[in-house]
């Protein structure tokens, strides 16, 4: 019943225009195409070799180096899937020349600066919707893009308070990224970057920082639990350096606990208190396994 | 014929006596099991009912809840698995009954502590070797044990060097994690918690501090990155701080190391230095990356 609704609606669109075609890109694309194969997916790229490639990886169904207009015709949705610095600016860029039924949405993993950007230019904030799915990997490029990679996944929707007429183009927003199998989550963009500054920003800088003061020599007698813990330290550096600086007010506040949490623990050892330790350790432990029960 | 070799060595152990039956004593229990499967293993333990369900899973051949000197004749193996602060005392207790060709090893992650008291005890410290097979999980208790948990992973042997008569039995010992499918690296006490603090002790802290920080509400907020950053932190606390108080100082000063990285990253954030923050993230990124290539 529920996937009948979802078939119909994700048809309802007349094409997607993905703009970017990386790891997030090329799995949105992949997902459209397999859920609905006789939808339009046209990548938009700088690199026409590689939009190209993803073309004959079968995730496009055209592409091109540039939005024209008459893309932008029709019920269509634009997913702008760029380097979170660089999504403001495209989103602006793309309403200025959307005629027809057209809803922009997007993949940042910050909302706040693209939201207060996008808000302030007047055909843009009618028409977007900030979107943020909780997935992705430490590999890039669309050769890592899986159709199953927002499959249960949280997809956070930040709806446009100050914009009243957005309503309706919110829910076909919810729609669009339920139908590649994300679970939506409402936020506002603000709420959305205090809480992910903890829950993904940094984890991130932890991670960077182990794996920095571990030194190269010292590699060899790292075991699975180092591997697992600075996994995500692996990530591309240009990217995560757009999304730390897209929200440094609540990464340098989520960072002021971090320290005042491991100097708990530097005390503990320092004055022998293992009480201290063992309560610190059963809080964490407790909180992780949350996780997983 | 490197198989045939070490199955030969092993044979010559007329049994191998595993105190305490956890994840990791069960694991060596269950690689000489399938190395050799005439071997006795007999483990030691507190809980009757938990050694004779070891026994029924076919881990052992034989356990008892003390360690008899009749049991610590002819040619054998003891292999110490317990809690770090549970290590030194129990060698020295099992090397005052030993009458036959006794090696006793053990498992711990931290050396220092252990071999010093273990060399302040003049019979423990002619048949003692210290070993610290960097295998393990989140998951304790020996049904989680596993055959091939050892293999390819490195195992720190680290040979007495205030007891010269020890060479011989190094090199027995080494034979003995080499047929569990180690790697053997050697290295003093000190050199090993001195690295250890750097690539698990260190990395457990930040995974800890990570999971604490993020709050039990924003967890439906966390994904893979994060899920994988942490997944140490629900390691058993007890055993944890056992192994954080047994390397105190190494310790306090990794955190002292990282708390000086964290401070990097405020700081560029702080000031708005993003060329400062992509060097940093650059600088994780390459570390981690040596790891995978």
């Amino acid at each position: 019943m529920m996937d009948g609704m979802a078939e119909i609606s994700l048809e309802s669109e007349e094409r997607v225009i993905i703009v970017g075609v990386g790891l997030i890109g090329g799995s949105v694309a992949a997902a459209v195409r397999r859920r609905n194969p006789t939808c339009d997916v046209i990548g938009i790229g700088r690199c026409e070799k590689r939009l190209q490639a993803a073309a004959d990886a079968g995730l496009l169904t055209d592409w091109s180096t540039e939005v024209a207009s008459s893309t932008l015709a029709g019920r269509c949705v634009v997913v702008v899937c760029l380097p979170v610095h660089l999504i403001a600016g495209q989103v602006c860029q793309i309403a200025e020349l959307a005629t027809g039924d057209v809803l922009i949405t997007d993949a940042g993993s910050v909302k706040s600066v693209i939201c207060d950007a996008v808000n302030s230019h007047p055909r843009a904030s009618r028409i977007f919707v900030g979107a943020h799915p909780i997935a992705g990997g430490e590999q890039g490029g669309f050769e890592h893009a899986d159709s199953e990679l927002f499959e249960d996944k949280v997809c956070v929707i930040t709806e446009n308070d100050s914009a009243p007429a957005l309503p309706l183009l919110a829910g076909r927003t919810r729609q669009f990224w339920r139908q590649l199998g994300c679970r939506i989550v409402d936020m506002t963009a603000r709420e959305h970057d205090r809480v992910l500054a903890l829950t993904s920003h940094l984890p991130h800088l932890m991670a960077a920082v182990t794996a920095t003061v571990v030194g190269s020599d010292n590699l060899p007698l790292t075991g699975s639990g180092f591997r697992d813990a600075t996994r995500i330290a692996a990530g591309d550096a240009a990217l995560w350096t757009a999304i730390m600086a897209g929200n440094r007010s609540c990464i340098v506040e989520a960072i002021g606990r971090a320290e005042e949490e491991l100097a708990l623990y530097r005390t503990a050892l320092e004055q022998q208190d293992d009480d201290r330790l063992l309560t610190l350790l059963a809080a964490a432990e407790k909180c992780r396994r949350k996780l997983t029960s």
